[in-house]
C-alpha cells in the first residue's frame, strides 16, 4: 500500500527460519544492528573508546598491559572490582525490563487478534440468524451492520496514537468512504464528534440501537440481538484496551532510569576498559555496547508495537485482510447441508 | 486544575519519544535522579564517601593503590571476597522487587481503565434501550441514572486512601455539587452514612433499585435493568479492588528488609570502595549510589500510583473525559442508520 | 480485641511511609531484625563465626591477612573459587522463593477482599429485590439470609487450620451468638456435623434452599434466587479456596532443600570468612547472615499468612468491618430518586 | 489404606513448622538429601572426586595448594575462568527449572481441588432442587446421580497414568463395587468401552441424558439441570486437564538438557576441585553436588505429583473424604430456618 | 502413519522415566545434542578452537599456561576482565529466553487440549439432546454435526502454516473424504473457497444455520442449539488463536539479537579459551558450546511445536484419536440408568 511505501505503517511481519540462522545473517532491517548503527549515541561511545585507546596506547605509551599487573601512569583509573556489581545490576535490569517489554508485546498482538475472533463471530451470527427470508429487511440489516463492523476496524486502528500523528487516520476514512461503508449522513456526524471521543463507541451503539429497533418491532429475537451487540462491543472495548495501553507508555520514571543507567554504564567503559587488553580491547566494547544498547533498543521497540517500526504489528494488513473476509462471506448462502435439510425441513411446511 | 497547582494529585501523564534519548537527557522531574537529590540518605552517603576518601588520601596517605596490592595502613578493612555475596543479593533482590511493583502498577491502571469500559458499556446500553420514546419517564431515568454513574467516578477515586488524607474527597463533592449530578436530599444521606462506608455502594444500590422499580412497574425489561444493575456493579467492584490494592501495600516487612539491606550495603560500600581507587572511586561510588537507592524509590513510586508524584496515575484527568463524554453523548439521538430503519421499521406501523 | 492482646491473631497492617524511610529505621516489631534475633539458629551462627575468629587472630596468629595473599597456617581451609557457586545457587533459590511467596501471599489476600465483593454484591441484591413491600415475609427473609451471611464470614474464617489450633473458631461460635446470627436450633444442627465437615457449607445449602422453597411457592423469581444464590456460593467456594491452599503449604521437600543449603551455607561461610579481614570480617558475616536468614524467614511469614505473626492479614478486622457494614445497610430504605420515583411510578397505580 | 502399605500412592501431606527448623532438621523421608543419597550418580559423583584427591595429595604429592599459586604437577587441569560461566548458567537453568516446576505442582493442585468445588457445588444443587418432596422420583433421582458423581472421582483418579500403571485402577473400581455406586449391569458397560477411552465421560453422559429425561418429562426444570450438568461436565473437564497434563511432561528435550549440563558439570567440578584445597574440597564438593543435584530431583518430583513419591499430592485421601462428605450430606433434610419457612410458607396452601 | 515415515509430522511423545537418568544417557534422538551436532555452527566453533590451540601450543609455544600468570607471546589477546559481563549477559538472556518459549510451548499444548474438551462437550450435548427419538430426523442431525465436527479437526490442524508447506493440508482431506466426513458437493464448495479462507469457519457457520434451521422449524430448544453453537465457535476460536501464535513467531529482531549475541559470544570464547588450559581448554568450550548453542535450539523448537521436530506435538495422533472417540461414542444409547427411567419415567406415558 502507500502507507507502507511513505513509512506510516510497520512492513510485513518478517517470517524466518529458526533453524537456519546462517541464512539470515546479514538481514539488517528490522534488527538491533541497524537500532544500534543508526544510533548517535552508540557511535559517541565508539569514538569515546578508540580515542582513548589511541591516547594510551600510542601517544603516552607504547605496550601491551595485562591483567592484574599493569601501570596507568597518570590516567584516572577506577579498579573493576567497584564497578562490576554496577554491570551486574544494569544486566539483570536490562533483562528483566526486555522479559517485560516482550510481555507486552504479546498482550498487545493478543489483542488485536481477538478483534479477529469477534468479527468472525459477528460473521457467524449475522449468516445463521439473519438470512435474506428470515423477515423483511433481513438483509439489509445484515449488510448494514456488516459494513458498520469493517468500518469500526478501520477508524478504530487508525484512531491508535501513533497512527492519528502519522495522519493514517485520515487513510482510514479514505477507505471507508472509498467502499461505502458509511453512509454521508452517518460521516458528518462522526465527523462532527467532539475531540477526544471516538468513532467507534458510536458506531456501536448505532449498531445495537438498529438492532434493538428491530427486536422492538418483533422481526428479531432480543438474544440474538444481544449476542450480536455483544461481539460489537467485545470490539470496541478491545480497541479501548488497545487505548489504554498506548497512552500508558512503560513509566518515564523508569524508562529514563534504565536508560540512564545503560548509558551511563557504557560510558564508564567505554573510558575504562581500554586499560586491560591493547587495541584488542575496542573488540570487547564493541560487543559489549551492542548487546546493552541494542537491548534497550529492542526493548522500546517491543513495548510499542503500533507504529512504522521494521518490527511493528502490520495491523492494516490484518484489517484489509478481515475486510475482504466479511465481504467474501456475509452473501454466501448455506451450502452445505442442503440435503439433509431437504429431506426434514423443507418437506415439512412451515406451520 | 487548581488540585494540581496546589501539588495534591499527579500531574499529566508524560509522553515521552522512546527514540531519542538525548531530548529527555536533562529532564529531571519525574525521575529517579529526583527521587535520589531530594533524599537525605543519599546525601549522607556521598558524604561519608568522600569524607573518608580525603581522610585516606591525603591526611594519611597520598598515593594512589592498585587492584590486589594495596595495604591500608591501620584502616579497618573488609575483603571483597566476602561482602561480594552480599551485592549480588541486594542486586537481584532490588531487581525482582522493581518487576514486581511494575506488575502492580500496571495491575491498577488496568483497573482504573477497566472502569472506562464499564462507563462505555452503560452510556451504550442507556442509549439503545432508554430513548425517550421507550416509554413515559424514560428520559428522566437515563438522565439519573447516568448522572449517578458520574458522581460514582468522582467520588469513587475521591475516596482512595492517599486523596482523603489530600482532602482532594472534598474537592470531588464540589464537583458533585457544582454539576448537580446528586440532588440535595441524596447528598444529605450519603454524608450521613456511618465512618468507614463507602458512598458508591449507596449509589449503585440506588441504581438498581431504581430500575428494578420500573421493572415491577412493567416499563422496563428485568434482564436489560440487569445488564446495566451489572456494568454499574462492575465499576464498584473495580473501585472495591483499587480500596483493596491501596490498603494492602507491599508487607512491611518485605518493605523493610528491602530497605535495610540495600542501605546498609551502600553504607558499606561507602567505607569500603575508597580503598581501591584514588579519588576516583567516588565517581563509582556515586553512579552506584544512584543505581541501588534509585531502583528502591523507583519500586516504592511504581508500587503506589495514586498519589501527587510525578508518575503517579492522573485519575482525575480521566474522570473529567469520561464526565464529558457522558454529557456530550446521554441525548445524542440516533443518527446512523435513519433511511434503513425509515425503509423497514418506521413505515410499517406498530402493531 | 482480646484474641489480639492473647496474641492469637495477627495485629492491624502496619501502614508506612514509603517516602521516608528513616522513620522506621528502629522498627523492630513486624520485622526480618526480630525474626532474625529471635531465632536460635542466627546466634549460634555468630557465636561460631566469632569464636572462630577470636582462636585464629588472638590465640593463634597476631596479624592481619589480606587478599591473595594469606596464609592459613595449619587451620582447614576452603579456597572460596570453589563455594562461591553454591552461594550464587543459594541467592538465586532464595531470591525466587521469596517471590513466589509473595505472589502467594497477595493471591491469599485477593481471595480474602474478593469475599467482600460477594458480600457488598448480596447486600445489593437483597436490599434491591427485597425490600419489605415485595411480598409477605420479604423483610424476614432478607434478615435472615443476610445474618447467615455474616454466621459463613465468622466461622469461615474461624475455621482456617491456624485459627482452629489457636481456638479462634470458639471465639467466632460466641461472636455468632453474642448477636443472634443464628438460631439455637440452627447452631445444634452445625455443632452435630461430623469432624471434617464446614458449617459454611451447610448455610450455604440452607440459604438456597430457603430461597428457592420461595420460587417455589411464587413469591420470588427464580433468577433472582440463583443470582443471590451464586454470591453465596462465590462466599463459599472463597472460603475452600483459602482452605485448599493452607492445606498445602510450600512442599516439604521444597522448604527443607531451601532451609537446608541456606543453613549449610551459612555455617561453612561462618567459618570460611575468618580467613579474610581480621575482626572486621564479623560485619560482614553478619549483614550477610542477616540477609540470608532473614530472607528465608521472610518467606515463610509470607507464605503462611493466616495465623498471629505481625505481617499477617488482620482478617478479623475485615470480618467486624463487613458485619458492621452489613448491620448498617441491611435495613436502609431507598432514599436517593425518590422524586423520580414519585413523578413516575407511584402516580401510576400498579395494574 | 493397604494401597499406601504397598507403596503406590502418596502418603499424607506432610505438615511442618515453617518457624522451626531445628525440628525438622533430621528428617530424611521426603527430602532432597533421600533423593540424592539413594542416586547411584551422586555416589559415583562422590567416588570420583575422593579418588582423584587421594591420587592427588597422598599418592603423588604432599602438601596444601593456595589460590593463585598451585601447581598441577602434570596433572591435566583447566583454568576456573573458562569453566565458571558454564556454573552461572547451569545454577539460573536448575533455579528457573525449579520455578517452573513448583508452578506446575501447584497447577495441578488446583485443579484437584477444584473438582472438590464442583462435587460441593453438586451436592448443593442436588439438595436444594431435588429434595424428596419435590416430585415423584425425586429422592431416587437425588441419590442416583450423587452415587455417579462419586464412582466419577474414584475413576476419574484411578486413571491418571502413573496409578494405572500402579492398577490402582483396580482398586478404584472395587470401591465403586463395595460401595454400590453404580449397579452390575452399568459396570458391564463401562467395562466394555473400547481402550483409550475413560469411564468418566460415559458417567458424565449418563448423567445429563437421565437429568434430561426428567425435564422432557415435566418434572424437573431444564434450567436446574443444565446447571447442574454443568457442575458435572466442570469435574470431568478438570480431569480431562490433569490427564493432559500429565500425557505431556516437561518436553523430553529439555529434561535431558538439564540433566545433562548438570551431570556434566557436576562431573567436571568432582575432578577440577580436587586442586584447590586439600582434602577439606570434598566438603565443598559434597555440598555442591547435594545442591545440583538435589534441586534437579527435586523438580523432577514437583513437575509430576501423581505417583506414590513422599511430596506428592494424596490424592485418594482427598476422593475418600470427599466419598463421606457426598454421603454424610445427601439426605440430610432442611435444619435450618424452619421457623421462618413455618411462618410465612407452610402456613399458605400451594396453590 | 506414513506422513511420520515421510517425516513430515512430529513422531510421538517420548516418555521418559525423570527418576532414572542413566536410562536416557545416550538417548540421540530428541535432544540438544542431535540439534548441535547436525549445526554446522556448532562445528566451525568446535574447529576455531582446536586449530586456534595447535598453533598457540604446538607451533609457537611448547608449555603450559596458568592462571595469571601467563604470557601470549604476540597473540592479540583480551582480559577476561572485560568480556566476562558480557557472558553474564548472555546467560541471563538465554535463560530468560528459554524460560518464555517453554510457556508458549505449554500455551500451544494447552489450547491444543482445549479442542479435546470442546469436542467432549459437543459429544455429551449431542448424545443428551438428540437421541433418536427426540424428534423426526435427530439422529441424522447428530449424525451431520458430528461428522462436520471431525472434518473440522482435520482441517484445523492440516491449515497451521507449517503443515500447509508440507501438503499435510492434502492429507487431511483425504482422510475426510476416506471416512465420508464431508459430502462431495460441501467439498467443492471448501474448496472453491478464496486463498486465504479457513475451511474451518465455514463448516462452524454451516452447523450453526443447520441447527437453527430446526429450531425455527420448532424442532429443537434455541437454548440446545445456542450451546451446541457456542461448543463449535469454540473449537474455530482455539484455532484461530493457534494460527494466530504462530503467524506472530518470537519477534525477528529479538530472535536475531539472541542468536548473534549467543554465536558471537561463543566465536570469542572459542579463540580467546585457548590461552588457559593447554588442549584440556579444549574440553571445556565445548561444554560450553553445547550448553550455550543447545539451549538456543532448545528454545526455537519449543517456540514452534507443530511441526515434524522430535519434540514438537504430535497433533495428528491427537486427532485420530478424537475421531475414533466420536465414531465410537455418537452411536452408542443410554445404558446407565435404565432401572431409574424404567420405573420413574418410561412407566408414566408422555403426556
Amino acid at each position: 500500500e502507500e502507507l507502507r511505501r511513505e513509512g506510516k505503517i510497520a512492513p510485513s511481519t518478517f517470517l524466518y527460519d529458526p533453524n537456519d540462522y546462517l541464512k539470515h545473517v546479514f538481514t539488517f532491517s528490522g534488527t538491533v544492528l541497524k537500532m544500534c548503527f543508526t544510533s548517535a549515541f552508540f557511535w559517541f561511545l565508539m569514538v569515546v573508546n578508540i580515542v582513548v585507546s589511541i591516547i594510551y596506547y600510542s601517544v603516552k605509551f607504547n605496550h601491551e598491559n595485562f591483567d592484574g599487573a599493569f601501570e596507568t601512569g597518570r590516567f584516572p583509573y577506577i579498579s573493576n572490582y567497584i564497578y562490576n556489581v554496577l554491570g551486574g545490576m544494569v544486566s539483570f535490569m536490562l533483562v528483566f525490563h526486555a522479559s517485560d517489554c516482550y510481555a507486552r508485546f504479546f498482550q498487545q498482538y493478543g489483542t488485536v487478534r481477538a478483534v479477529e475472533i469477534n468479527i468472525n463471530n459477528v460473521l457467524n451470527l449475522l449468516r445463521t440468524h439473519l438470512p435474506d427470508d428470515a423477515f423483511e429487511g433481513a438483509g439489509d440489516l445484515r449488510t448494514t451492520v456488516a459494513k458498520w463492523v469493517v468500518a469500526q476496524m478501520y477508524l478504530g486502528f487508525g484512531w491508535l496514537p501513533t497512527y492519528r500523528e502519522n495522519q493514517v487516520d485520515e487513510w482510514a476514512w479514505e477507505r471507508v468512504n472509498e467502499y461505502g461503508l458509511i453512509g454521508l449522513y452517518e460521516k458528518q456526524h462522526l465527523m462532527a464528534l467532539p475531540v477526544g471521543e471516538y468513532p467507534i463507541t458510536e458506531i456501536t451503539t448505532s449498531c445495537t440501537q438498529l438492532l434493538f429497533k428491530f427486536v422492538r418491532m418483533g422481526k428479531l429475537d432480543g438474544g440474538i440481538a444481544g449476542e450480536i451487540g455483544a461481539e460489537i462491543s467485545g470490539i470496541e472495548n478491545n480497541f479501548l484496551t488497545l487505548y489504554a495501553t498506548t497512552e500508558q507508555p512503560v513509566p518515564f520514571a523508569m524508562y529514563h532510569y534504565i536508560t540512564f543507567i545503560n548509558n551511563t554504564w557504557l560510558l564508564l567503559c567505554a573510558y575504562q576498559w581500554v586499560f586491560y587488553s591493547y587495541y584488542w580491547g575496542i573488540i570487547a566494547f564493541f560487543l559489549n555496547a551492542l548487546a546493552f544498547q541494542g537491548l534497550r533498543e529492542l526493548s522500546n521497540n517491543l513495548a510499542e508495537p503500533f507504529g512504522n517500526d521494521d518490527t511493528d504489528i502490520p495491523v492494516f494488513d490484518f484489517v484489509v485482510k478481515w475486510h475482504t473476509r466479511v465481504d467474501n462471506f456475509i452473501h454466501m448462502p448455506v451450502r452445505l447441508g442442503k440435503e439433509l435439510s431437504a429431506k426434514h425441513l423443507d418437506a415439512a411446511p412451515t406451520a
